[in-house]
């Protein structure tokens, strides 16, 4: 073979591998979301990593354009790596819709690509894990998603965390009460800057939103106060909204809906390690929300950012179908979760478990994979020494990849059909052990 | 808001969504090669989706380079989408090499990307699941890859199937000692043309390989003869090329070991439903080979093409690294396998499972969600009504849910915290059924 010149091994910027600690910490939140999303009756779908480009661009705003991957693929079309999951979900229940059993209550969860800023704990591919009901516009699915979500969390965070709840139409209607001159169209000023409260302040915000056309001072301060006005928990005082409102009757609906839902989740979250907080002045960016919004923090990891986060959205379908389809939806944050877990997780890495098979002598060689076998077959972990060679290696191998026993085979355990057990936490030594008493040892202490 | 125009959602030619009966399928797949895997002491790893373009291209010949999906990324980067996992995993390994246990036992599943021409079963997208051994070059290896793919092809294929075995590096002695004029950079000519004996059978190969250079016919008679003896199993016959290759020393060596290993793989699978064949013409097209190949079929579905396959490749590692990694790796095919099962299994769509809460005054909302997370707890499938309004419509999507047992309640259950039962299969119903008697009612029949 004619001499190659060597590549230098590197990933792209903002692209990681998985080490296998992390890989199995990943598997874990997936399972996890999987399990509970199946139990309680979601089904799951998946849709490509390319679309065309059109069917991603323009939805998730100008900011997200930027960062989306997009080429001209063989056959000249012009197609797009997903940006998130949301985006594909619409276009698949436009394309889906006459043959779905609606409500239609769905799990997917994939990775998606972004060409942001590499940053600490940011990626240019992550996982998203996404529940959503389509089809209906109740609170029963509004609570449904964010239950389900919440007891996923509980399954996983070790500690105590928050779903902060908001209603993005009732923060509206409170808008336009305060603000009764405000152009419709600088609602979304507003928006954006009632999201900074916890990053500039409370009176950088008043400026922010006082500058805006047909806006009085006062006006501002009282929009603040309302939104301000905490019950002793630190929840928005609901009663001061309720008064607020007066005779907006949609708001006052709405109201009422959210206080029913944030009852009933309350009650649900009640026994874990979850607790519900309502925070009206949660805005949230995305343009789509027509409902409650809710962000999930880790009590102990402050200013980690939401870790699972979503809302109503009624013309989630629009830019594909002229038929509504209401829906609701939350995000686990897989990549981000698991970097939270890192921080709160005890190590477990050098905890030793399962059973490795040390040859002694290549004759004992399919004696070894009968066993390794049969213990798999059995719901237990095994492995083999792969390297003919010296026990010294095989058990060096064994030590390292933190197996808890050692069963060593030569030529006498083949003839006398048995094994030698090796404790490797305590050292100590069995001879003539027989295949069926070894299952009885327990290798996960 | 202002009128937008509708665009027509529609996926690219050769990718496709996933619906819940295929996701859930595919899942199955993912969830026992995984199990088997880790089981068996493999540890997960996972690369990214892009890659820099001269990492992947180059590797997998030049049919592949064409199909890659490759684009100058925002940063003026050349990148491409992987066509394959083994590539991305030589990056890996050339990376860790210095941190990693050898012998590293690798497992890989994900998405792969090539934009060939869509066939019936065959998309530009589709999953890969990767079991690889890199670090030692022993019979040992090899053997262990095979059989774990072994045994999760035997837990979910519900018929027979076979895994044929071949040895690159004894077929390219075979051929030397057949035709000792041909020019070594020819052999690879000879390998594409024995490829294709099932394709275009044996007289059109022979053509072919006697119109190479220095190729003398009968040479070529002789080659395809012993390639085509076979023991009465329809196996190849070792003993007619133990004898052919006669002094051929490394011939003998490699066939040696090829004999060991097909021995102890035939005693590992003997109470599966797989059987080992040995078939010495299989050439597998990957240059990269250098040792035992395999492929695997399932018996009842001639000419659907391998779902499993793979081989040992010493140089696996030598386009990033002037170190040598001997390594041994196969694949499942998993999109290809969910074909397969798809055609085999049996429809299993209509078949009843789990609890729905059908609510039939919203007072009871909050008590039905108790019930759901109770159930759920308790680690049993259970929905809810989400949408309020008649029963009627409640047990209509319970129905088309193929859930088997409605729960109702109402006001009265409510207050003596019962729930009605009914059975979706036989009609019948229970009233005043205490919570804690649910869970004793056997859901999946």
């Amino acid at each position: 073979m004619a001499k190659k010149s060597i590549l230098k091994p590197k990933k792209l910027k903002g692209f990681r591998d998985y080490q296998p600690a992390q890989a199995k910490l990943r598997r874990e939140i997936i399972n996890t979301l999987t399990d509970n999303a199946l139990m309680a009756g979601f089904q799951q779908i998946s849709t490509p990593a390319l679309e065309y480009s059109e069917t991603l661009l323009g939805s998730g705003g100008q900011e997200t354009d930027k960062e989306v991957y997009r080429f001209t693929d063989h056959g000249g079309r012009e197609v797009a790596m997903r940006f998130d999951l949301t985006v594909p979900f619409a276009r698949f229940v436009a394309e889906n819709q006459g043959t779905m059993v609606m409500p239609f209550k769905k799990l997917q969860i994939g990775d998606v690509w972004r060409g942001e800023k590499p940053q600490k704990g940011r990626y240019r591919e992550f996982c998203q894990g996404d529940l959503d009901i389509v089809g209906v516009d109740s609170l029963a699915a509004d609570v449904e998603v964010i239950s389900c979500l919440a007891s996923v969390l509980d399954s996983l965070i070790p500690t105590s965390f928050t779903v902060s709840l908001g209603h993005r139409v009732l923060l509206s209607s409170i808008i336009k009460v305060a603000l009764p001159r405000l152009a419709k169209e600088d609602e979304v000023a507003v928006l954006i800057a009632l999201d900074k409260i916890a990053k500039i302040g409370v009176d950088k915000v008043a400026e922010l939103i006082g500058a805006l056309p047909n806006v009085e001072s006062n006006e501002v301060s009282e929009l603040l106060s309302v939104l301000d006005a905490r019950v002793e928990s630190g929840d928005s005082d609901l009663e001061v909204i309720r008064k607020f409102l007066d005779k907006d009757e949609a708001g006052l609906v709405d109201l009422e809906r959210f206080e029913s839902t944030v009852e009933i989740l309350r009650e649900l979250v009640s026994e874990s390690k979850g607790k519900i907080k309502v925070d009206l002045s949660i805005a949230r960016g995305l343009g789509y929300y027509t409902g409650v919004v809710f962000e999930t923090q880790i009590d102990s990891l402050n200013g980690f950012g939401s870790v699972s986060s979503g809302g109503r959205y009624n013309q989630l379908v629009s830019r594909f179908s002229s038929q509504e389809v209401p829906g609701v939806g939350g995000s686990i944050g897989v990549d981000r979760l698991l970097a939270a877990l890192e921080e709160l997780q005890e190590d477990t890495s050098s905890k030793k478990e399962g059973f490795f098979v040390a040859v002694a002598q290549e004759e004992a060689r399919a004696y070894g994979f009968k066993i390794v076998s049969l213990l798999r077959k059995s719901g237990l972990k095994a492995d083999i020494g792969l390297k003919p060679g010296k026990l010294a290696n095989q058990f060096k191998y064994a030590d390292k990849r933190n197996y808890s026993h050692v069963l060593v085979i030569g030529e006498d355990e083949l003839k006398t059909q048995t094994v030698t057990v090796k404790d490797m936490e305590t050292g100590a030594q069995n001879e003539g052990v027989s295949i069926n008493e070894i299952s009885n040892i327990n290798t996960s202490k």
